[in-house]
């Protein structure tokens, strides 16, 4: 059975995994879901992109592992990219769910639309503490489009600010480009958390991979949330061999 | 529960969505589909694009309605985008339903592939009236590419042909693009009304929304026919709030 | 009941096809899968584009078949393009599944990004025979990857070496461009054996076609293997009148 690591995005921590934790271990997996520095409730918000790498390449080290399925959503794409330059023979497959892929030399924000880059600087600026956090209307709409109110609103309840400079730093990938681990990109057909063409997820960052594996399921970025058992059984269809 | 008007497409009349409204109100949902001017069998063909926008204006006024969710098809993603400038009061939310979002300046002949365009044009000028129909082989393959044959030909047999003048006219829509009521758009992932790609519905439509909510579903530019039940299902999710 | 030739893609033969035959039988119509010339094992490597097309014209001319709903996958859409040159009089629809419709005066090399081109050249070289074969890790993640690795393993046990001649002749298609037969395109929503966008088979393939029904389903190129039953369906609805 596979090893899996799940690496979450922005304003999430480890916990917004939990149902699919659960689903993958009743599977028989091995499932691990850390939290990054700088995320989650009550941790310091003043860290870098390479802070939030070196927790999963501690956590995947203190615990061991190697073989790992490596999953990023969203943000964590930049992660897990970083991961696997650091401590490429523990990964067995990255998988890309909904995830940032980055041109080398990029950071996040220069992949997003320019108004959105303004948005996220404009509210960085405004939060006294360099940090960001997601207007409800746009969580309601862009991000659980596929969700009633109700939830849409207790798992805005479960986000937390997200630590500004991560998603602003520009990064060397070129090692990074260079690595032959497998790769799988998961994609979900109501995704608007980036618009749909000129600057969508797909097939703009999962063209970037050369080689990969493409796996796709109804619904919006958060269906983490709104359908965990299904995005269970996409993993396991991204990760396997 | 809502309020929903439905306002049909060219070539149709209220009575297109009898399915939809069933289900709607089996849910227990307000619906009304009235038909606007020049359209359904009988109704006199010379009217112009403000005379369809009344319609609808009139209807909601008449019935006292508020809080409404308006949903518009195809040519009335026109309509409801006029409707919206008139009443934006009343409104609740609109929902665009494979649906011209028209830049502003545009007629609906401006927003199709040009050869579409010449024909509407010489269909228009061959009617004697100032009409258009569309051809069977047309509506059988481009829009009712999900249904079979007995289907395609007797849906056919419920059209009747769609005055010229509204679709050709071009529209000031300065202030619906200034309207900050709640959006969002439908799109049927097998809809080749309009050709996939540059000229396509979805995302060159919907992007022109700014903050919206995407709701797919499969299917042709015609489940109304083909799968009402589960296009309710999917208005409900495009309509909640 | 629809009379039906399936027409075999590269690297297969049309033993590929047995489960669809199968179930579109059971569904009572008259089903074909005759093998190309240069396909199969043990077949001569030696063939032309024009070996490939007369040996479907010969097929059919051989059983007297007429209105027949001629489907081709992949490689096979370049094949049966020339067969509806040929004998459009026996043609009552074109299917092109996952298929090539070449622009005039192309090769099917000439509709894939230039890496894979090199490729499949290199291949060509170094074959001995003028022939090319899938590398196992190329099948596994982009051709099947909605499958399980044993399934990836038994299929490309089924596969043989395709000749490189007919993919990189250049073909006059003027006739097949003025012909009035009806035709769908079929597209399976996983597929990324080209990769998807510029270069992508839809609407980048289908749009070529005019006037045409899309037809599409979940799945990778070779849902052939990883769903028929599925598949068989969608052929009908692709094939009806």
């Amino acid at each position: 059975m596979g090893i899996y690591v799940l690496v979450h995005g922005a304003w999430h921590d480890g916990t917004a995994w939990s149902s699919v934790v659960r689903h993958l271990e009743s599977r028989g997996h091995k499932v691990f879901a850390p939290t990054m520095a700088g995320h989650g409730r009550g941790a310091a918000r003043n860290v870098r992109h390479a802070d939030c790498t070196n927790s999963i390449v501690n956590f995947i080290a203190e615990h061991s592992l190697s073989d790992v399925i490596l999953v990023g959503h969203s943000f964590a794409g930049t992660v897990i990219s970083k991961v696997a330059e650091a401590i490429p023979e523990r990964l067995k497959r990255l998988v890309f769910f909904s995830a940032f892929v980055l041109q080398d030399g990029h950071g996040l924000v220069d992949e997003v639309p320019p108004p959105h880059a303004a948005l996220f600087a404009e509210l960085a600026r405004d939060s006294g503490d360099n940090t960001i956090m997601i207007p409800f209307s746009i969580w309601r709409e862009s991000f659980m489009n596929d969700a009633d109110l109700e939830t849409a609103k207790w798992t805005y309840g479960q986000l937390s600010p997200e630590p500004y400079e991560p998603v602003r730093e520009k990064l060397d990938l070129k090692k990074f480009y260079s690595l032959k681990i497998a790769r799988s990109y998961l994609y979900c057909t109501e995704d608007i958390a980036l618009p749909p063409g000129e600057w969508g997820w797909h097939p703009r960052m999962s063209s970037r991979l050369g080689l990969y594996r493409l796996v796709q399921m109804p619904g919006s970025h958060e269906v983490i949330y709104t359908n965990p058992a299904g995005l269970a059984e996409k993993i396991l269809e991204a990760g396997r061999d």
